[in-house]
């Protein structure tokens, strides 16, 4: 699956002194978008970890077009924009639920460390090696 | 040294929609003050968690008196109240630069864990063992 | 209703480098607590908000008995224990669903103050106006 | 002043399960950055604030090189890049103190608003108007 929406209510809490939710939210709710659309192709984040596989973010862009406000409901739509051996990029669409009105886009690029933070390639699971000439040629 | 006083400014982040500093903040600033009495001390929190030696925040009381607002000057006074083999106790007391108003006032109680989260004693340099009747006499 | 039980996963954001939920998160998951129980009642907390009714939590008491962790499944219960002209009382228990294990237990005082902040009874849709002798009187 | 630099030492709360500080905590630093630059120039945001002028963030890009850890010295260093009478933008380069190793950098822009949100010009004093060809002519 390459893409997820889920329904976020800001809190309270999320909410400076503007009225509106502060824009350091965002990353936080990015951050839950990818887990469910991980989740979603059936692997825990969680579980990754437990293994060692740590994803980390190298950059993050955010557009913030219009605020959100505190207890709408929102719809964050997360797509999984591209996939290589060296990293995972995505793509956030924020939206007012019902009116469909766009509050914010974004786009992340995470890399992939290992427990000590030394940098790993992306699990063969999510991004399966391609066969080599030698292996291909068996395979034929 | 029993007690200790930070200056704290309220971040931007850290208002809500009220237009005050939201309540959750609170804990955060105890923690900075607890840090901060024990560095005064010569030691530094991070050194014990890097020697496996963890303080956990066993319980927690906050009496909110006054609002506190962005970007004004606090003093956060932090009391050492109790220790034992088991626990630390600490108070807490945010005022107002120049009025000392008092706006809030709080308890915690730590208990002591090892990395694995298992109670452990409260380390000998902080909470010395008692001297045994036994080397109490051959001191003697 | 004077009872609500929402569902809480822990977010990433909101462990801390102990591997844990930081404590000071409750308060949050405690005001969301509360705002599902008002809501469960018919009344959204945003729109008390917006006719300048402001609940603020004049005090609070947390034990944290067992550690949470990332993303788990956890059961938040809220309830209003006390309702006078002054102040609403609401104790919260977090358990660990499927186990039922407690993670914490809370309890908290909330003040009703107009926008200006100044303390004012609590509404009477909230906490109904007793009738006074004369006008039990008249009823009789 | 178009460039200026705090000290910043990563707070405990600030950290996540991987040991290192979350990312969305960034922002906030960087927002830190601006007020204590602007500051240096004698203008506290509050005041602008109180005067129905507010700075809403628009845009922010960062790139996370090395992560930061908690109770480090950082240095965060913040430039005013750009001004116009529609968008003020900056620039942040965190790195550790002693060692100067670059954490991470950054880019904002942001845009100016009124008290309801409503987009307006970027303050004359901080973005002065420019002289019409008439008064230029009549101060020649």
């Amino acid at each position: 699956m390459q893409n997820h929406t889920i329904t976020i209510a800001p809190r309270y809490a999320e909410t400076d002194k503007g009225g509106v939710v502060h824009h350091s939210v965002y990353p936080v709710w990015f951050e839950m978008g990818r887990t469910e659309l991980l989740r979603a192709d059936g692997i825990a984040y969680k579980d990754l970890e437990a293994r060692g596989i740590f994803f980390v973010v190298a950059e993050m862009r955010i557009k913030f077009r219009r605020p959100a406000f505190y207890d709408e409901e929102l719809l964050l739509e997360t797509t999984c924009s591209n996939i290589t051996a060296g990293k995972v990029e995505h793509t956030y669409r924020l939206t007012r639920r019902g009116t469909g009105v766009l509050l914010a886009e974004g786009s992340s690029v995470l890399a992939c460390v290992n427990a000590e933070g030394k940098v790993r390639r992306v699990p063969e699971f999510i991004y399966p090696k391609e066969p080599t000439k030698k292996r291909q040629a068996a395979e034929a």
